[in-house]
């Protein structure tokens, strides 16, 4: 099993990225295959005492994507980055699964341009973890802003199977987000998605939920629209910074509050762990032909181990060869 | 100045809405219209040793409306409850506003049928305050799951009048709630949302925001499709149900952490204070021809004498008024 980590990608690149591909390849037992510029690779290796046996190193000539860059860039001017050299490395058999921690946009285009979507999926998603009670999947977390109900369905299936096979929950729950709890509710797409997900026997379809049970955890996978779903993502994310918020303007206060900190300082700490994004690892892009995990923009080394075991666990899944030979996609497209 | 208050709707009815609206009476130095029945009624001001000098109560003959009921109960089988019969009270002119923290369906719908839209506007918006740092309304919070590019311009529109004229906000920063910053991000709706409101000088348009930033505080409008900002909405409390949730724990922990409570309690209240919904009121719904405010189903009676001044600043506002003489819309449809 070789996990191609695209080490120039994120705002901690290449320290932290390759500081936690190597970490997760000691507790993953995977080889890696490492895209970037080699002598600073070689030297974060060094600096934390990591040998690189089971490593290869490819060096990327081109410039590097960065956060402000097109999306289409990856295949265009910057089709030399490190990104892109390890969208192709994925694409030629060179490893079975891929990691970075790059422009999404970018990540997204240069996949499904350059890996593919799986045959009868009609558009790939972003299946974002959420960090609260046990690990939720939420699909599509930004990578379609307009679906069909035909979508969402496919990525209940996806999701489903995700949640199974690679997060080791067994018969996962899912529900469609929506603007209320009863049947009728949403538009036309929420509600010819929950009239379709409610007839298909191998998905644990929970009925709609609302906005304010995302934070419950009591569901494994949650369904949108890519718009719909950006929004609730980063309405959470908002959400997280805010509680660190809060407790930082309850403990600095005044005196007294600064004295609780004292004695709360273990519990507050442990809050903070427990509702990281770091340990969950990164978001895979559910509907390309090839596992890809990406990461958090902000991912530290923590972050990225998780990433390269959720990568392994992913294509040993075969779980994109089971979804090719679904293809029960009525609206399915034909792959050139 | 004559609010009427729907006395008998709402999870905390009678008690606190009767209570709630006696001390917005005193503190607003307005005159009530009491909808419910009156033994009720003159109990509570009697326990909570208030004059009903100045109210008039109006007894209801029918079953008042739960939260279970459906939309359009108000307009039929319970045509006679207390909401119903304080929306025909304030349609007939026995008051200048209304007040109720029943049902918001039947709500919504018994004030689009009884009391109709202002002429020119499309469709109502629900306008819900979020309490992160100054008030922000968020229009539409959930009345109509879809809307056109020209709905949410009125929205903008009235939203801002709204924070200026009821809530006293300078020049009020109305943004849009998005996939992303970028002008080009979005559905075909945000995209040409976007396009219309950057050209309206009276709306003070400071671009799209994504989810993260709503508890930033920064805006004083946030405009939304209903689908969106219902989801939006309930994510934020979810939020905030997931910090208090985050507080308790981090201060039940251990025997440490439950001591460090007793230092931070001050400041913790401070914190349950600054980010409650209760002194901020309710939601006005934007479009209707009379003002109406709806509180939270829980509202208590702080809320509630809140909603009675949000009531009182609608009504005196001339804003309905201001709204009809625009006509605008190129979408207007005649009112029969």
């Amino acid at each position: 099993m070789k996990i191609i980590v695209d080490c120039m990608s994120g705002d901690n690149a290449p320290e932290e990225i390759v500081r936690g591909a190597l970490e997760g390849k000691q507790k993953e037992n995977v080889e890696l295959l490492l895209v970037g510029n080699e002598a600073a690779i070689r030297e974060v290796a060094s600096k934390y005492n990591f040998s690189l046996d089971g490593c290869t190193i490819v060096e990327n000539t081109g410039e590097n994507i960065t956060m402000e860059d097109d999306a289409t860039s990856v295949v265009k001017e910057k089709n030399e980055s490190s990104m892109a050299v390890a969208l192709k490395l994925l694409k030629d058999g060179q490893g079975d699964g891929m990691v970075s921690a790059g422009n999404t946009g970018a990540l997204l285009t240069g996949a499904t341009l350059i890996l593919r979507r799986i045959k009868g999926v009609r558009r790939p998603a972003l299946g974002a973890v959420l960090p609260f009670g046990t690990p939720t999947l939420l699909a599509d977390a930004g990578a379609q802003a307009v679906c069909a109900p035909e979508d969402l369905v496919m990525f209940a299936r996806m999701g489903s199977m995700y949640m199974n096979k690679v997060m080791g929950v067994e018969n996962p729950k899912v529900a469609l987000i929506n603007n209320g709890a009863e049947e009728c509710k949403g538009t036309d797409l929420q509600k010819e998605t929950y009239q379709a997900l409610k007839n298909i026997p191998e998905i644990n379809f929970a009925g709609n939920i609302e906005g304010r049970e995302i934070f419950d955890g009591e569901y494994d996978v949650l369904i949108a629209d890519g718009f719909t779903g950006n929004i609730v993502l980063k309405t959470c994310e908002g959400a997280g910074k805010f509680v660190k918020k809060c407790l930082s303007d309850v403990f600095y206060r005044n005196f007294s509050s600064k004295i609780a900190y004292l004695f709360a300082k273990g519990s507050v700490n442990q809050l903070r762990k427990d509702t990281s994004y770091d340990s969950h690892g990164g978001a895979p892009f559910l509907g390309i032909a090839k596992p890809v995990i990406k990461g958090h923009g902000s991912s530290n080394h923590i972050s990225i181990a998780a990433c390269v075991g959720q990568a392994k666990r992913y294509a040993e899944s075969g779980m994109i060869e089971y979804i090719a030979s679904l293809k029960t996609s009525s609206t399915e497209e034909k792959d050139a």
